[in-house]
């Protein structure tokens, strides 16, 4: 061991003394409130529950987390706090200030855990600031939090009612719900709740090939044709992605031409169809997008399942990012024709705000999910039970066990109401027309579509500086290409706000804001482009 | 509206109003301590964060919810409280003292939510208590239960460094650290966590197809060969249903013969690899199994992975529920020849007692699993990044969004240490064996299995009065063969345990009692077996 080490062991030792005192402190101004507070530096983990007499501690211990997570979450609800303290991957592995990812052989105290709770979401990302602007998903809906609290206290399996009961209900109960909303009547419909919104347009794949060739079960692809698939070119890569995974090749995955604002065109999806068949090729699905990733963009479901139709083509919507504008009567007309697709894939932990991760398949088809992925276990689907075993959804899924993501969704209707849900989406899209209105009216910002957005997506390039006089062309577009991953790297540098970027087609480089997260205000609007600004002006 | 919705009203406004007194009681008891407690019933979430000045109330909500949850922990820790309260489907759904599923178009107040969380509590099952032996997951980790409150306090998504640095870096820390357990040397050896063993073993016949045929990514099956898959009769149905999804077809997958305990026969495999050959399909993989989901054996690995390096087959081990074994010294080398497999499937959500849903695919060819499933979406993945993008490893997945499952996994080998695991292993074996001499040395109990058991299953019928003079042959088998479903029915009914049962080849139904419960003592076991009986004294 290098003197180093013994330095470093020090100055962690003296840190986690500080801590101590600090703890120390902590516990007085507690006890002068009639609380206490244990030691945690000579608590194990084997003082908690299931140890005898462990319910104090257990209580103690959880307390003490809740008290860090709620600095944390007040910390990240206000605007002079950063939404990251950016290290590079080497810095973190190396240790900071004593926060090594290091495990031992053994037991560290509770005390230990704590100061490790507290680091981990120290040099971790606020998804929930006001200033986090940087995913589909962001934001802390704190019934949601609450409703993940307990999912992970009754920490069950979806697979049987045996174990579920009231989740397994809960999941029946919201997938009709969410049906109706798309506008499936009572006698249609089924679904699912998987992990993410890939997963579950990979279902949609999955139940297309099925519903056509019910042989491929058992048989596998080699007795089908070779089959064609149509997304349009600005649709989510899990289509191409599902393809390759169920054996069907990405390349069979035809990419249909886009218009102007990112919306299929439907003679273009008819043209892939022809051109599909002419090579030998058998189409059989379709993925219509509600809301793509970039642009926000709402291909024409009607007109397009006008032509699934007429070819009895498997209609799929990818509703994942736009399927939150159901809940607005003010802006649920843009998905008019979803009522159409087979199949949708609807996203709540996106416009919706709840926690990570819920995702639905919705399947208009009834009893296809079981019939497609039911192998029957015995050791978990036994028919001789004492309730009724249509409850035992499990064997409806590719998965075996599977998490509980439907109780924190259920909550949070509860909290809100349908209409809450409603004025959630709509206020995201206000900031978004915000954001819109003071891209044209300041200078040296650039909007990449003129129209107004359906979505909450607005995209823009900042012009620098060194731009400005620069006429247009490619080394203008070459170095404009070059701005927006500066300015994204010297804001995560800072922690100041955190906003996505990227090329598509021939447009280079651009920004790309999008708002689900309900602590955005217009404020924030201002602060993002005044900062994109500040930390532009020597570009 | 009929008197008796109006009836069943007025019993809900009175249950609520009792509560409410329960509430006013408990908060005057608070108050004595000095703490405040608020009055839920005009709260709503909307007076929650992000709300200006909402940091109080989402203190005060979240910590009366974690009153709630503290109380279910200490409760279902309790052997004197049920496991379970059962009701029927039909009944839950009716409503079940004001308990309902409905939702609101309207918000409803805190107080109500608080309500409804000790309401799915109640109707829920007790995973966690020590009498629940019922699935290969059970037990309650405190401190997993901390790091799943963490997590979703942080709610962000693996996908990228940008948004996950820490949970990113805890991944490969932690499957480098796997990898290293399973045997495999530093130059080797990748992996990812994901939702589920099933998903865990599909990816590993997906690696397994891409590696030998990586234009299936782009150009399908239909290029391919008839490929065929070898595993166990009593191997996990999750290698058939991954078969069938990945377009192989599940009648591709030869069910190779086990012996008496429930091991894969090694000639039997041989002889399976020379049949598919025959009919012309091309064997490529094989999955042994380190612990069965019945009896819990461990297929021969060595004589296995002699197979397969013979005919050049992937050779996968799903170790979902033996992998855990790999942390006790005493009962590693039941996995002996694990390090000679091309991917292992490990799930720290069963054995090792990690709150659901904790899964690893480790792999022993680099990069693989990215040339595999990457499709380098340019919105999430750009390459023009300020740190090494090499960290941005969503693009390993065929998910997108990927939920954290690291962390609770991070922080409970903190708090236990390598040794720490080891002795919880170590205890659930022990209590494996207790029962195994119990059933031994008790009346009417029969073993399934003569030996000592390998893994913490335990398989045995209950003889009951009137079978107990009976031949063997037919007739009793069939009236035996409804005795477990009767008992576990009664179980379920007065909530006393769990545990589950299934028939398996020509044995009529029959108990599985699983250890993974960290709580579950001998006494449990002494419970278990007395309650057996006498719930069948009439059967």
């Amino acid at each position: 061991r290098s003197w180093l080490n013994v330095f470093t062991d020090f100055c962690c030792s003296f840190a986690t003394s500080l801590s101590a005192l600090d703890k120390e402190e902590h516990s007085a101004a507690v006890e002068d409130k009639g609380q206490t507070s244990a030691d945690f530096s000579r608590i194990y983990s084997t003082d908690l529950l299931p140890a005898p007499g462990g319910e104090e501690m257990t209580g103690e211990f959880l307390k003490e987390l809740v008290n860090i997570l709620l600095a944390y979450i007040s910390k990240s609800s206000q605007r002079s706090s950063k939404v990251l303290d950016f290290h590079h991957p080497h810095q973190l592995k190396e240790g900071l200030e004593c926060f090594t990812l290091d495990l031992p052989d053994k037991p560290e105290p509770l005390e230990q855990l704590l100061v490790d709770c507290r680091d981990t979401l120290k040099y971790g990302v606020c998804t929930g600031h006001p200033r986090f602007l940087n995913q589909l998903s962001s934001g802390l809906d704190v019934v949601g939090l609450a409703g993940e609290w307990l999912t992970s206290a009754a920490n069950t399996n979806m697979f049987t009612y045996e174990v579920s009961p009231v989740f397994v209900l809960m999941e029946e109960f919201l997938l009709r719900k969410m049906q109706s909303i798309v506008g499936w009547s009572d006698d249609v419909g089924d679904g699912i709740f998987c992990p993410g919104g890939t997963i579950s347009n990979l279902y949609s794949v999955l139940l297309a090939r099925y519903h056509f060739y019910p042989e491929v079960k058992t048989m596998g692809m080699g007795v089908l044709p070779q089959l064609a698939l149509f997304t349009s070119e600005q649709s989510h890569y899990s289509v191409k992605k599902s393809a390759a995974v169920l054996g069907m090749g990405s390349k069979n995955v035809f990419m249909v031409k886009c218009d102007d604002s990112g919306k299929m065109i439907p003679s273009e999806l008819e043209s892939c169809i022809v051109a599909a068949d002419k090579k030998g090729l058998v189409p059989f699905y379709v993925n219509a997008t509600a809301g793509t990733t970039v642009y926000g963009a709402f291909d024409p479901l009607d007109a397009i399942a006008d032509i699934c139709q007429r070819h009895t083509l498997w209609m799929h919507v990818d509703a994942a990012w736009g399927g939150g504008l159901l809940m607005s009567d003010r802006h649920k007309m843009k998905l008019r024709g979803i009522e159409r697709a087979w199949s949708v894939t609807w996203n709540p932990h996106k416009m919706m705000g709840v926690p990570l991760q819920c995702s639905v398949i919705l399947v208009k088809k009834r009893g296809l999910l079981q019939e497609c992925n039911d192998f029957g276990a015995e050791y978990l689907f036994q028919t001789d039970k004492i309730y009724d075993v249509s409850y035992d959804t499990g064997d409806k899924s590719f998965q075996c066990g599977r998490h509980v993501d439907v109780f924190k969704l259920w909550l949070m209707w509860k909290a809100k109401g349908s209409e809450g849900f409603g004025a959630q989406v709509n206020k995201c899209l206000e900031n978004a027309e915000y954001l819109y209105d003071q891209l044209q009216r300041r200078t040296h910002f650039e909007l990449v579509l003129k129209n107004k957005p359906e979505h909450s997506n607005v995209c823009f390039w900042y012009i620098p500086p060194s731009l400005r006089s620069l006429p247009p062309g490619p080394d203008r577009d070459a170095r404009l290409h070059q701005v927006a991953p500066r300015i994204k790297g010297r804001m995560m540098e800072k922690g100041s706000v955190m906003i996505g970027y990227q090329p598509l087609g021939d447009k280079v480089n651009f920004f790309r804001c999008v708002f689900s997260n309900p602590a955005t205000q217009q404020e924030d609007v201002d602060f993002l482009l005044e900062e994109i600004a500040r930390l532009a002006d020597d570009l």
